[in-house]
């Protein structure tokens, strides 16, 4: 894990009381469970609660909100090889592309994060817990055009995170309308155009 | 208009039952003031139908749902200028950037549209009515980089549609996290980077 991403889960952890390690481990598998057999419709904090024989303070010390926690249980689950450093900015944003996809694609990932996505247009608490996970994302996946930059392959002067931006707009918007990629040309295809762009003398 | 748009339209129309243009025209009129004064929370078919002094059965004869009245709603009012041919595909970005973070920011377009999306996210028919939305748009503004191909400024085996995927991607993300971008100078770095790409030798 990178330093930044670090200071973030340490700033997290830091944010309201200390989480007992046993006690967060049993609530996130409940609710995981949970998710699994009743679906998003079915899912409450009380009946994790119930599940994971924890007080229902408990959680909401630690997630605010129901969408806090889907969050969690949704990013806790996603493979390590979605931030990879394959040696260059096209294979890192391949990998990441083909890791989220397959995540979203083969488990019920997708499924849950399109219903956070979904709340949080209802909802301030869901939102503001939506757009706390996106900031970090956004650091996260901007840490692969940082490394570009580092390694002098890409120009210095690009917005990292406006690439972070580009990047989580291609698969949100495609998981959103249904359409999640998983044809390794067409998304060898998005890398390319995202890193040499579009213009003929690129060609 | 292009051929591609028109021929879009022209087969909407003939989906279904042909439509009165002062009956749909009175039935628009009416589901965009009632979402001015009600909001969505509010907003239904039968309202409508009441403002609008028309029957239920009409409504739902030419839109399948409120969501698809909505996504006419929401893109009637869009302004011409979100499609320009400036010359350059880095200019007709621009002015889609900005004319449709514009049309968001400056109305309650932004707001019906993330209504629509969430709707979509949990529920069938919904789904299926923006995603021939979608689908229309994204042959829309893939013409930005059609153009681009034509006047030999894009590389010829570029992948239009997954250029107009990343556009989009870029807008939904930002919408759906509350982040319209009004800064013309992020917008122009958008633009650039789409275009000119993010390697070091394009510097």
């Amino acid at each position: 894990m990178s330093e930044l991403a670090d200071d973030i889960d340490d700033r997290r952890r830091s944010i309201g009381a200390r989480r007992n390690p046993e006690t967060e481990e049993a609530i996130l598998e409940a609710a995981e469970a949970l998710m699994a057999e009743v679906g998003i419709s079915g899912f409450s904090i009380e009946a994790v609660a119930k599940r994971a024989r924890a007080g229902k303070p408990t959680i909401y010390k630690w997630w605010p909100n129901k969408t806090a926690l889907l969050l969690d249980v949704y990013h806790r689950r996603k493979p390590a090889n979605v931030h990879m450093d394959t040696g260059s900015v096209e294979g890192d944003v391949f990998a990441f592309l083909t890791g989220v996809f397959a995540h979203w694609g083969d488990t019920g990932a997708g499924q849950v994060f399109r219903f956070v996505i979904a709340e949080a247009q209802r909802d301030a608490a869901a939102a503001a817990s939506l757009l706390e996970y996106s900031a970090e994302r956004r650091i996260q996946s901007g840490e692969i055009f940082q490394r570009g930059i580092e390694r002098g392959e890409l120009s210095a002067d690009i917005d990292v995170g406006l690439c972070a931006d580009m990047l989580a707009g291609f698969i949100w918007q495609r998981l959103l309308t249904g359409r999640i990629e998983r044809d390794p040309g067409q998304l060898r295809r998005v890398a390319r155009q995202m890193v040499r762009g579009l213009e003929a003398s690129g060609a």
